[in-house]
C-alpha cells in the first residue's frame, strides 16, 4: 500500500509541466542522457537540442522573456555546463528566470574522487565546477542524497519563480531513475511574490501612492524592464487605461506598453530622447511614477534622465519602493502593484485635464523618396509600415538595437533585446526561443530578427534548428562589413574591427534549408529593399527568409552615436563626483576611455 | 634623467613577444579596444580575431599544445570572458598554459559600482566575475593599482609557465595607456621548474632510477600526456635513444615517441590494448618508468592498467615522484628528468639482451581489397599510407579520437586530442591554434582534421578564420548523422541523439572559401575515397579540403565499444571498495550508468 512513484527525473519534468512550461532546451552529453529519456514520459513535453549549448542557454533565455515562465536548460557536466554559462551571466543581470539542470558524475565517483573525463583534475572534488556557477545563481542543489531529493528540486524552482533569476540543480547521473514520492507532485508549488508580514505597509505605500496621484496635475508612468519580467506588463497597461494616464517607456521597456495604444507616451531616454515633445513632457511631469527601474547606463543615457525634479518621483522595484524622499527597502513591487489596480479599479482616482495628452500615432506609410544606396538614417524607417499587429522583433546589440528603439512598432508587438548584458550573437538564439515560446502561446505574428554580420559570427549555426523545427522567422542581416559599434566606440579603421566576410547566399543551404523551405535575398539599395517589403509573397512568412542588407561600414544610427559622445561626458561627471568624495585631485583624464554607455562588446 | 617608459599595455605583449609568442587570439570588445592597439606596437606580433570567444579559447589551447608555449586570449569583460570559460576549463583540467586577458570596466566606474553594460547588476561589484574564473585558474591579477601594474604581469605569466595551467590578468580599460617602467622588461621572468631545497633530493631520486634500470632485466618506459605538456618529450625521446629502452605510450601519450623510431613500444591502453603483444611486453616488464602520468578513465581503459606487477614502478609526475613504495610529495619531475639524461649520457647504464625488443613497423600500403560502403573497421586503416613525415594529426572528442589511436602515425607526426576534458566541437579551435603555431615553428606538414558532423556543429565558424587567414588544412568530416558516441553509451535510437543534417558542399563557400582556395568532396564508399587519398593535387594541400565520410550511424570503431563495456565492469569494482571500506552492503546496482571511461559528453 505504498504511496505512487515516480522516478526522480520524471518528477522534475512533471514540476516543469505544471507549471506551463512545453519545451526543454539543451544538447546531450553522456551525464544527462539517462535524465533526457523522462521527457519523453510527460505527454506534451518536448526537447529541442540545439547546436552548442551556449545557443542553447541564449533559446531559454529567449523563451523566458517572451513566456513569461522559466526557460528550462539542460547541459551536462563541465564540459556543458560551462559552455552556457555566458548565457547564465546574460539571465542573472537581466533578471531572467533559467532552470540549468546539469547531468552530473555518479556520487560514488565523486566519493572515490575518480578522475572520469569532464571531471577537474586528478584529486579534485567533482564539485568544482559548482563553485564556477554558483555567484551567477539564485539557488543551487546538488541531488546527492535521496531524502531531500523532491524537496531540493521544489525549492531551486521556486527560488526560480520568485528571484526571476537563474537556478542550477545538479542530478548525478546515478539519480534519475531512483523512485521518488509522486504525491508530493499534488502539493503545488509557492511560486508567488509576497511581502510576508508587510502588508499593512503596502497598503499604506498604496493609499499614498493614490494620494500622489490625486495631488499631482501631470502625472506620468515610466515603465521599465522589470515591470515585464515580474509579470506585472499586463497590470501596468490595465492601471494606465483605468487612469488615462500616459505610458513612457525606456529603452528596455519598449513594447510593455502598446505603442497604438491612446496611452502610450513614447521612448524616454534622458538626454538623448529622440522625440523633444516627449522628453519635455516626460521632465516636466509633477509625478513620475517609474515601475520596474532598471537604471543601466545605455537604458539611461548615461543616467541623463531629469525626473520629477520639482515633483514627486515613486520608484517601484522588486527590491525595493520610494516615494520621495523616502524608501522602504526589501519590499517587492508586485504586490504594490497588484493592490494598486485594485484600487483604481474601485475608482479611487479623478482624472484631470491637465493630463498629459501623448502625441497621436501616425500610420507608416511606406516613404516614395528613398533611392540609392541604404543608409543607416532612413534604413529603418522601412519597416514601421513593413510591421504587422502581433510581430515580434528581436534586435541584436549595438546597431540594430539603437536603431530598433526608435522603430514604432504596431499594436500587441514584441520587441526584445540585451541592452544591460549586451552579448554580441545572443539574438539568434533569443529569436529560437521566442518562436518555441510564442508557437506554445499560439501567437501568430511574424518573429523578425535584426542581426549584424559581426555578431551573427558567433551564433549562426542556431538558423540550422529554426530551419529543421519547421519555424519561418523574417531575418535580416545588416552586413556592414564588421563591428561597426566598435568602429564607433574605438580604432575605427583598426583590423580588429574588421570580420571574416561570408557568403550569405549560401546559409540557408548550406543549414539545410530547400527552395520549398527558405529564401534568400540580398539588398544594397532602397530600390531593392522596398519592394521586397511591399512583397506579399515575402511577407507571408510561408518560409524561412534572410535577407542580407548591405550598408557603409562607417554608417551608424543617430542613437548609438550620440550615446557614445554622452559616455565621454557622463564619465567626466562620475569622476568629479568620486574625487569630491575622496578628497582627491586628479591630475589628468586618460584619454581613451570608452565607458560609453554604449552596450556592445 | 628618468628610465625609458612604455605604456602597461605594450609592457604585457613586449613579455609575452620576448618568450616567444608571436600570436595573440581573442574577440574585440569595447572593453579590450584600448589594450589591443598594443598590439600592433610590437612588431612581429600579430592579433587573431576569432569567431567567437569559446573558438578563441579552443585555438590558444591548441597553439599551446602545440607550440609549447602558454597560448594567450584576450577578451572583453563579463560577456566574452565567460564565453570563453569552457575552453579554459578544458585547459585547467589538461594542464594547457593559457593567459586570459580580459578587458575590464574602468576603475572608477569599479568603485561607483556604474551599472555599466555587461556589468553583473545593480549595486554588486564588478569584480564578480573573478570569483567565476578563479576556481579555473592558477593565478588571478587584477590591474587596479598602479604601484603593482608590472609585478602582477610578471607574476601571471611566470605562474602560467610553472604550472602549465591557465592564469587570469583582468585589464580596467583606463589602464593600458598609463606609462610604465621598462626597463623591468631587461629582467628575465624565472619560468624555470626547480625543486628549490630539494637538490640533494634529486640526485638521490636519480641514483636509485640508475640502480633500478642497472637491476632490471625487462625496463620499459611508459611515456603519458604530462611529459609533453611540461616540455620534456625531447629529454625522453633522447632517454630512449641513450638506453636503448622501449617506449610505450598511452593514448594521451600518443606522438611524443616518433612511431617509426627503433625505440616506440606501441600504445598501451589497459585491458584493452589492441596489440596483444605491446600488453605483454609492457606488463611483463620488471621494471616501469612511468613519465608524465596522466590516470584518467579513458586514457587507462578504466584503470586496468597492470604496471611491475612483480617488479618496480616508478612514477615521474610533476607533483610527486614516487619508487616502489615510497612517494616523495611536492617533488616535480622536471629536474629529476633532466638530471636522469645528463647522468645517462655519462654512460650510466649498461644495456642488457634481455631489453623488451618492440616490433619492427612496417611501411603501411593502402589495401587493394576494400570494397563498398565505408566502415569504421576499415576505414582509419585508409590514412597510415596517406600521412606523410611531419604530418599533424588531430582528432575530435569521441569516433575519431578512439579510431586514430591505432592509426599509425608517420615519423616526426604530431597528435593532439582532448580525452580527459572531452568537449565535442574542441578539434576545431584546436586546429586552428595548431595551424598557427605550426607557422610560427616553421613546420611544413599538412594539419589533418578528423571530426564528426555532430561535434562540427558546435564550433564550425572557426572554419571561416582558417579560410581568411590563407591556411589550408585537411578537414575529414565524420558524418554518421548525430552523436555516434552517445549512441554506443545510450538511447542508440533516441531522438537527441540526432542532430540536424546539413549540406557540407556549401560549408567552404559559406564562409568565403572560393575554387581557387578551397576543394569540397564527399564520399561514401572505398571506391570514392582510396583515389582521393591517392591523388596527388588532393594530398597537396595546395587549398584548403573539406572531405565528408559517409559512415553509418550505429558503426562505431571497436575501441570505443569495448571501453563502454569496461566501464561498466570497472564501475562494479569501483562500488564494491567504497562499499568495503564504508561498511556498507549495497542492494543493487541502478541500470544504466554510463561512467564508463567513455570520453564524450
Amino acid at each position: 500500500m505504498g504511496s505512487t512513484q515516480v522516478p526522480l527525473g520524471e518528477y522534475i519534468f512533471r514540476r516543469l509541466y505544471s507549471l506551463g512550461i512545453r519545451h526543454i532546451f539543451g544538447v546531450p552529453g553522456d551525464f544527462n542522457l539517462n535524465l533526457l529519456d523522462h521527457i519523453d514520459s510527460v505527454d506534451g513535453l518536448s526537447w529541442i537540442g540545439t547546436r552548442n549549448e551556449l545557443n542553447g542557454a541564449y533559446a531559454a533565455d529567449g523563451y523566458a522573456r517572451c513566456r513569461g515562465l522559466p526557460g528550462v536548460l539542460v547541459t551536462t557536466y563541465g564540459v556543458g555546463e560551462l559552455s552556457a554559462i555566458n548565457g547564465i551571466g546574460g539571465a542573472f543581470t537581466e533578471y531572467v528566470p533559467l532552470i540549468h539542470i546539469v547531468g552530473m558524475t555518479p556520487r560514488y565517483a565523486q566519493e572515490a574522487r575518480l578522475m572520469i573525463h569532464h571531471c577537474p583534475g586528478e584529486g579534485l572534488s567533482h564539485k568544482l565546477y559548482t563553485t564556477v556557477s554558483e555567484p551567477l545563481s539564485a539557488a543551487t542543489a546538488i541531488l546527492d542524497d535521496d531524502a531531500s531529493f523532491t524537496q531540493k528540486v521544489d525549492y531551486v524552482i521556486e527560488s526560480c519563480f520568485k528571484t526571476k533569476l537563474p537556478v542550477y540543480l545538479y542530478i548525478p547521473i546515478d539519480t534519475p531513475d531512483i523512485m521518488v514520492d509522486a504525491s508530493r507532485l499534488q502539493i503545488s508549488l509557492d511560486i508567488s511574490i509576497a511581502n510576508p508580514g508587510k502588508e499593512g505597509l503596502e497598503d499604506e505605500i498604496v493609499q499614498k501612492i493614490i494620494a500622489s496621484l490625486n495631488a499631482a496635475q501631470k502625472p506620468a508612468f515610466l515603465i521599465d524592464l522589470l515591470t515585464r519580467r515580474f509579470g506585472l506588463a499586463p497590470d501596468v497597461q490595465e492601471i494606465l487605461r483605468l487612469t488615462g494616464l500616459p505610458g513612457f517607456v525606456t529603452p528596455l521597456g519598449k513594447s510593455i506598453v502598446d505603442e497604438t495604444s491612446e496611452n502610450f507616451g513614447g521612448l524616454y531616454v534622458g538626454a538623448i530622447t529622440p522625440d523633444t515633445n516627449v522628453k519635455d513632457a516626460v521632465e516636466s511631469s509633477d509625478l513620475v511614477i517609474y515601475v520596474g527601474r532598471f537604471p543601466t547606463d545605455s537604458n539611461t543615457a548615461g543616467w541623463s534622465q531629469k525626473l520629477a525634479t520639482s515633483g514627486t518621483l515613486i520608484v517601484l522595484h522588486p527590491k525595493y519602493v520610494s516615494l520621495g524622499d523616502k524608501t522602504w527597502e526589501a519590499v517587492s513591487f508586485v504586490p504594490i502593484v497588484k493592490k494598486l489596480l485594485e484600487q483604481l479599479r474601485k475608482g479611487s482616482i479623478t482624472k484631470k485635464d491637465t493630463y498629459i495628452k501623448p502625441n497621436k500615432i501616425s500610420v507608416p506609410q511606406f516613404s516614395e523618396k528613398l533611392h540609392g544606396p541604404l543608409r543607416q538614417k532612413s534604413f529603418w524607417d522601412c519597416f514601421a509600415p513593413f510591421l504587422r499587429d502581433g510581430d515580434c522583433v528581436i534586435a541584436e546589440v549595438g546597431t540594430s538595437q539603437y536603431a530598433t528603439f526608435e522603430l514604432q512598432l504596431p499594436g500587441k508587438a514584441d520587441y526584445h533585446t540585451q541592452l544591460f548584458y549586451s552579448c554580441i550573437g545572443f539574438s539568434v538564439g533569443l529569436a529560437l526561443g521566442a518562436l518555441v515560446a510564442r508557437k506554445e502561446m499560439g501567437l501568430t505574428g511574424r518573429v523578425v530578427l535584426f542581426v549584424g554580420d559581426g555578431s551573427l559570427q558567433l551564433t549562426v549555426q542556431e538558423i540550422s534548428t529554426m530551419i529543421h523545427l519547421g519555424f519561418k522567422p523574417l531575418i535580416f542581416i545588416i552586413n556592414n562589413s564588421g563591428y561597426t559599434v566598435e568602429r564607433v566606440i574605438h580604432g575605427p579603421s583598426r583590423k580588429y574591427n574588421d570580420i571574416d566576410p561570408w557568403n550569405f547566399q549560401y546559409l540557408l543551404p548550406f543549414f539545410g534549408g530547400t527552395p520549398e523551405n527558405s529564401n534568400f535575398h540580398s539588398v544594397g539599395t532602397y530600390e531593392q529593399l522596398l519592394p521586397l517589403l511591399k512583397d506579399k509573397d515575402f511577407a507571408s512568412t510561408n518560409r524561412i527568409q534572410v535577407v542580407e542588407c548591405l550598408l557603409d561600414r562607417y554608417d551608424s544610427p543617430q542613437l548609438m552615436t550620440t550615446l557614445v559622445d554622452l559616455g565621454a561626458a557622463g564619465k567626466a561627471k562620475v569622476l568629479e563626483k568620486l574625487d569630491k568624495e575622496a578628497g582627491r585631485t586628479r591630475v589628468k583624464l586618460d584619454g581613451t576611455l570608452t565607458e560609453s554607455g554604449l552596450s556592445t562588446e
